[in-house]
């Protein structure tokens, strides 16, 4: 908790985004992520079953959209919430953005 | 614009939510798919074709998602950004049960 | 297993489609997902906090959901099925058409 | 037309799945998919801002969901087609297993 806020604060001096200080756990992330798109081309490649495929596109898409669910809470906690704080029509202009990301989310 | 300021300032005066300006085109549009639920059940009950059912479920569901994207888009803009004004944990709690959402709705 | 053979067999005569003889069980669901329509009306008219009212839009989605994947399933069991033993050119127009609804499904 | 059949005819020779004619076109897209994993790490390490992430996250996810929808259309055209016309029980295991890919895709 006084981690998270130290850590906040010198997102705000740094002028940078929400996530960076998760940075590593993304990256990790994303790696495994394009090591099962890999492993979906080996599959396709071996022929196999279309099935099997299958269960495996799921559990990528499932693993992508956990990484895009975190960015945005990320993205609220910092950007979003920084706007309302600094006042003004930056706020308005945050949240209609993010909304706009989350629509084509749940649409993707 | 200068609309929404006003009804936003009324808002924060009553302490209601976000959507309650636009509470008629909700009850209107949520009325509507009550109407979709129950033209499913005339097709259901008259044995339409599976096809067609599915056509006319996947549009209700499509109306559904557009509610929840703009009560979402109105909670943040008014809840999450108010707490956020008003400064103290207040706004990370908000967050935190806004993600919650999203990620229902993402996932279903 | 042979009830099912039965009920198969007599849809087949009749030519009606796979979801009748659940017919009742349809119905039912669907009832219950209008009554969640109107439950989210009397939410947004009590002026209920929003996050609520968008667990309750999430439940109400995954209810619809479920009834279109059953019904899905039943159509590829019966109709798919009936037309691929038919032979002929019909059976690959069905799959067109059950795999558009799926895109839509998923998309939605 | 006469391709496709000549190429199904084969299929059923080899005893292969339904997308392996198309084998090029899958591994294509899923080259592609890997890439913009590739992407998105470089995007994170960069650091890009988030809702320019989540753009990327939701267009890798659209395409992975458009080769998933691909993939089962054929399966469902090769695999439980050719189920359904051999007789017997197999056809009803086929139906349950798609359909329970359809779900997961739907709920991922």
């Amino acid at each position: 908790m006084v981690n998270a806020q130290l850590e906040r604060a010198a997102d705000e001096q740094a002028g940078s985004h929400g996530y960076i200080h998760r940075k590593d756990d993304y990256l990790k992330r994303l790696t495994r992520i394009e090591g099962q798109a890999r492993g979906l081309q080996r599959m396709v490649d071996e022929e196999k079953y279309c099935i099997d495929i299958l269960t495996q596109v799921s559990a990528m898409a499932k693993a992508l959209e956990s990484v895009a669910l975190d960015l945005l809470e990320e993205h609220l906690a910092h950007c979003v919430v920084e706007a309302a704080r600094a006042g003004g029509p930056e706020a308005e202009a945050k949240v209609k953005e993010a909304s706009g990301a989350i629509a084509r989310l749940v649409r993707s």
